[in-house]
């Protein structure tokens, strides 16, 4: 956790240049957060623990304590700066990044007017933590497998975690190399049509599939089909998972194509992209003048929700009921395992079908064996019932999450059940924005505080996918 | 299926005679329907099967053809009477009757004005529907429990259908028996404040949790807390598992108060009346001049929700969002196994929610054995599995039926995606009404005719718990 505190100092230096550049409002904000950060985090790392050797049960409470000290700190430097007022909102900002989910407290006119050092942080927050800052301290780290694998199985996303080579260490370097080497192609395909700050933030956030921009009317504001398409193409890719580019890579290009999750991904991508063009078409009459038009809008917010990434170029909580709904639905899916994409992930989603079909089998054929096959291969018993058990918690920990929500919505807050249902959809998946009054071209600024520490904590949940949360609450964590 | 007809043309005499005493237009309409299933269920029954013992998957099949013919057919008489212009709209409505939905596509003049024969046709599809007619056969056929006990699990819901002695057909019986003794309470404890029809039909509608009531205003025209208080009551009872009736009668107290479920369901009833009526008074301040007049409507409108019979006291869909996301949560708990009541039961929100928690567990201690207790005993695995896979093929459907709903709602006959939802909940936990403009003050009538069809669908699977409707899709139940 030492090093986890350096290394985010290390990032923020980025953003302390650009302000120290511009003289902004924020340079002694980021300058007191470097400092506080280097000490606690050298001090940290002079004592050095006993044991080393890491059971699963640590990895998840390093993972989430790491995940909650970068929060907690990451957020001094809207407060310090003036332009969040209150601490809950800046948490709230940071954990949104973090966690790559988007949503913000920032009002539009503030968005517009804040220092770049500021917008740099923000998308930063998110490439930190849309590949996981334990698999980048994975990647420098000397440290046997043994020692690390349950950091990394709790900070990568998905029902399994994969190595891609032998060596977690050189693993995670492989992704962190692919990580960045399609981040800079994209900054360079961005930066044909907008400032190279633009590139570089909006690159940084779909990668991470964030989805923070730097204008409160997100990539509207470019007004260009060049840099939607070029944003669409890379939040399809980085909601891919990772081990098909290293496939790629080694040529094996056979097991990419015959990829379950990649197919079924596309399958619905491609399928929802035209469901919903054709609902606005025929239904929302009028509003796009062609086929062509509807199909440009209907593909770009598809991929924004499916990858998570929750960028903006119309306001579909205007939309028809149908494009909606299926909007709604995709929120749940999420991207593929092992992507930056949030949501319950596709190779999930495709066991849960599977799990239920099963069920009609079942019935017909009481003895028939409980075979679920994925890429062809029959899934072990254990990874079905983790998938099984873990949609379990995901929709008791999503209805609690609804139900708190609600109480202050009540008082007035937002309005209305659906926003409490989306707005707690798009927090637990790492969306960015909700339904209705807290659509895309909206903010959670007017929420009350208790439901902004609630989607701050759902959240951190969805991300690091709800066991590190919950075994912090469990008392056996702490003893001994 | 030949005795189905029969039983349904048996159970049409009452509102035929009725009828016929007032001499009203769907005389006519119930005479033609009796005659024809007397003939169709009396051809059907001279050709004795060679073949009678039945299979798992036969079960299904037969449940869910006897469901389907019943309906298509019980239908006739709201056509025939002219009170219903839509063949569409009739299924739909005797479907929700059936099912004990309780959804109506009568809007509020044609319930008012409807002849007493078809009111009373409405309730008796719902008490049929509720203890289910194939349990009805099961009671008075002379089989032995090989043959039978597929049929039994097919109609009675939960995820255990428990025989109560040894034969299943006294098991059968002994159901039945309560269930007509614990009516004709309500009726008599009803007729003391309203017209002995009256009492008979909402207490047909308290029964069976269906919630059909005679007049446009449901339970709201009495304007009486005595009416509100009875019904309150019986729903609670209905709503609760009959084994436990006959411990009671069979003096074996113990087991009744140390019944997990009824204490779980007994408790989320007690915390939902309180935080609704918390909320009601403190945040619709002034809709409700009392805190016992908040409990009050509170009480009853969480009981009408949870054991799924949908009655009305007042608007809920007007009600503070955290009042209506309790509800809403509650549609999908619905009762206790083995009563009357749809959703998907407490049993298993209960192994659902310890399936959850049992992932965090696993997650701390990898190789702990997956046991969960209920009612102190542990559960079979293969329990648990299927459980988590009806979950899975629920959820399933669910999506789906919201997206096909949505295609229409898209097209203006109701508005939004709070409909498209909870229209979907309602229809799939046999509630009856939605939230919006779906709520228990409002109807069905404009909704699309594909969305009619899907919800009926819908009400259909949920009442049957999926797997017999499903299993009438699978080219191979058909082969051979």
């Amino acid at each position: 956790m030492g090093l986890i505190a350096l290394i985010e100092a290390g990032f923020m230096v980025a953003p302390f240049i650009v302000s120290l550049a511009y003289a902004d409002q924020a340079r002694l904000g980021f300058g007191i957060t470097i400092l506080v950060l280097g000490v606690l985090g050298g001090l940290a790392l002079i004592r050095k623990p006993k044991q080393t050797h890491l059971q699963a049960k640590d990895g998840f409470v390093i993972v989430a304590l790491s995940w909650i000290i970068m929060s907690l700190f990451g957020a001094i430097p809207f407060i310090a700066s003036g332009y969040v007022n209150s601490y809950v909102d800046a948490v709230f900002e940071t954990v949104s990044g973090f966690t790559t989910t988007g949503s913000t407290i920032l009002t539009a006119d503030i968005i517009d007017t804040m220092p770049k050092s500021l917008l740099l942080w923000r998308s930063l927050t998110q490439w930190m933590g849309g590949m996981g800052v334990l698999v980048f301290v994975i990647a420098i780290l000397p440290k046997a497998d043994g020692e690390i694998i349950h950091l990394f199985r709790a900070e990568v996303p998905g029902p399994e975690a994969g190595k891609l080579v032998s060596k977690l260490r050189n693993s995670a370097r492989i992704l962190y190399a692919i990580y960045v080497v399609l981040t800079i192609l994209e900054i360079i395909f961005l930066s044909f049509k907008m400032p190279i700050f633009d590139a570089i933030i909006n690159s940084l956030s779909t990668a991470s599939t964030g989805g923070f921009s730097c204008h409160s009317s997100s990539i509207m504001y470019y007004n260009s089909l060049y840099v939607e398409i070029v944003i669409s193409v890379f939040m399809y890719i980085f909601a891919l998972n990772f081990t098909l580019f290293y496939l790629l890579l080694m040529k094996r290009f056979k097991e990419v194509f015959a990829d379950e999750e990649f197919l079924v991904f596309t399958g619905i991508v491609i399928l929802a992209m035209f469901a919903i063009a054709l609902d606005l078409y025929y239904t929302a009459g009028g509003t796009y003048s062609t086929f062509a038009e509807c199909l440009r809008h209907s593909s770009f917010n598809t991929l924004s929700i499916v990858s998570t990434a929750g960028f903006g170029t119309v306001d579909f909580a205007t939309w028809p009921t149908f494009s909606q709904a299926i909007l709604f639905t995709l929120m749940f899916f999420g991207g593929c395992a092992g992507s930056t994409a949030g949501g319950l992930k596709i190779s999930r989603i495709i066991i849960i079908t599977k799990s239920g079909v099963k069920e009609i089998r079942k019935s017909m054929h009481p003895k028939s064996v409980n075979i679920i096959r994925f890429n062809g291969q029959p899934v072990d018993q254990s990874v079905i019932s983790g998938v099984q058990r873990y949609f379990m918690l995901y929709m008791v920990l999503f209805t609690i999450s609804v139900l708190l929500v609600s109480i202050s919505n009540s008082h007035g807050s937002f309005t209305g059940i659906n926003e409490s249902v989306t707005a707690v959809a798009t927090a637990i998946n790492n969306v960015g924005p909700a339904l209705g009054t807290l659509g895309p071209y909206s903010n959670f600024a007017s929420t009350s505080i208790f439901t902004k520490i609630i989607l701050t904590l759902d959240m951190l949940a969805g991300r690091l996918e709800i066991l590190p949360m919950m075994i912090l609450l469990v008392p056996k964590t702490w003893k001994k």
